[in-house]
């Protein structure tokens, strides 16, 4: 999974996508202290990720791999928000 | 799913995709700005997306999960077109 | 799919990919106006392209939704011969 | 699969993915001689890698093909721990 | 599918893949003519490839479509050694 940033949110009237009653949220990657790469994606947000928290992303089919997304046309996933990440045992980013 | 611009058509007659009555549109790659690329991809329109609009676009396996798709050879599939980007709380892009 | 011009042919007579009356094409990306990336990948012809052609590829497992590439291991398939490309209402491509 | 080195440990409290008993790691994708290349992924563990461990990632839908991880959205795992790595006749990595 | 060629083997003693009696392999990513990238991953050999041959790797799902790797998580199968290639008309690489 790819580690990213909320960082906005995408709206779309004219979709086919059968999904209501969630969010498709920008997201920018970023690297494991949480700086920003400049490469935005669009994620469906399950967990109610807010604006600047890092995320967990899961891309491709593994997207479709819960109740509100099987049978979805969509390839990326919000799947959890990050409280801390350590590297080397030393924490590199916290909530 | 990426974000990319419609910036025109692909007309293919001998094909084996099992696909009739959609077109396939040249899109590009763009950030979350409607800014180009200069990366391209075939993708199938099943929303009627204009020349020029920002589109939402599944890629993978994702794009064959629609009644029209299903079992096709395609791999990317306009699901949405964008009609406003806000980021950081501030509109970046508007249809 | 991705844009991509037919090159040449790949040989291989020690292989297990179950596929037999059909060609591995040595293929080359290519942009929007047929121009050569220098990025080679190998796909399976099943609409007989020919040396120079600009193709429509579907990688990943949509290469195997046909009914000769079903449950073969195949990435990269050509789903199409292009004849024309127009970019912003100009052809920018034409067989 | 891709090369990988466990660099650290990633925490999520609020996640929707169903899985427990099973850590995600921080690792960092690597060449051959285990140099790390500065790019960062998550990736769930379930074979016990240690820290500075050089592992094979498996990506998109075959992380999902163990008995822990089948239906669930993650598109990285670890499926194991390298002891060495040769390289034409000579070896450049060892546990 | 992606010319490599294969440049050494990789050993996994603690490993969760359930795969037995095949051997993974180092495999650095190739041009046309099997000039090396310095772009390293890690087949599933099932076809005897030798080091130094030029090979065909199928990556993603469709690495698990033999009857030996069918649910299996694995993503990069060697599916084809390859013997020669042309390029316009012009033989390129040869075994």
């Amino acid at each position: 999974m790819i580690l990213a940033k909320v960082v906005g949110t995408v709206v779309s009237t004219v979709k086919n996508d059968g999904i209501s009653g969630a969010s498709y949220l920008l997201i920018e990657k970023c690297n494991q202290s949480g700086d920003r790469k400049g490469d935005f994606i669009v994620a469906l947000d399950l967990v109610g990720a807010g604006n600047n928290e890092m995320v967990i992303v899961a891309e491709g089919s593994s997207a479709r791999e819960t109740s509100q997304t099987v049978n979805k046309p969509l390839d990326a996933l919000i799947v959890g928000i990050i409280d801390l990440i350590d590297e080397n045992d030393k924490i590199v980013y916290r909530k």
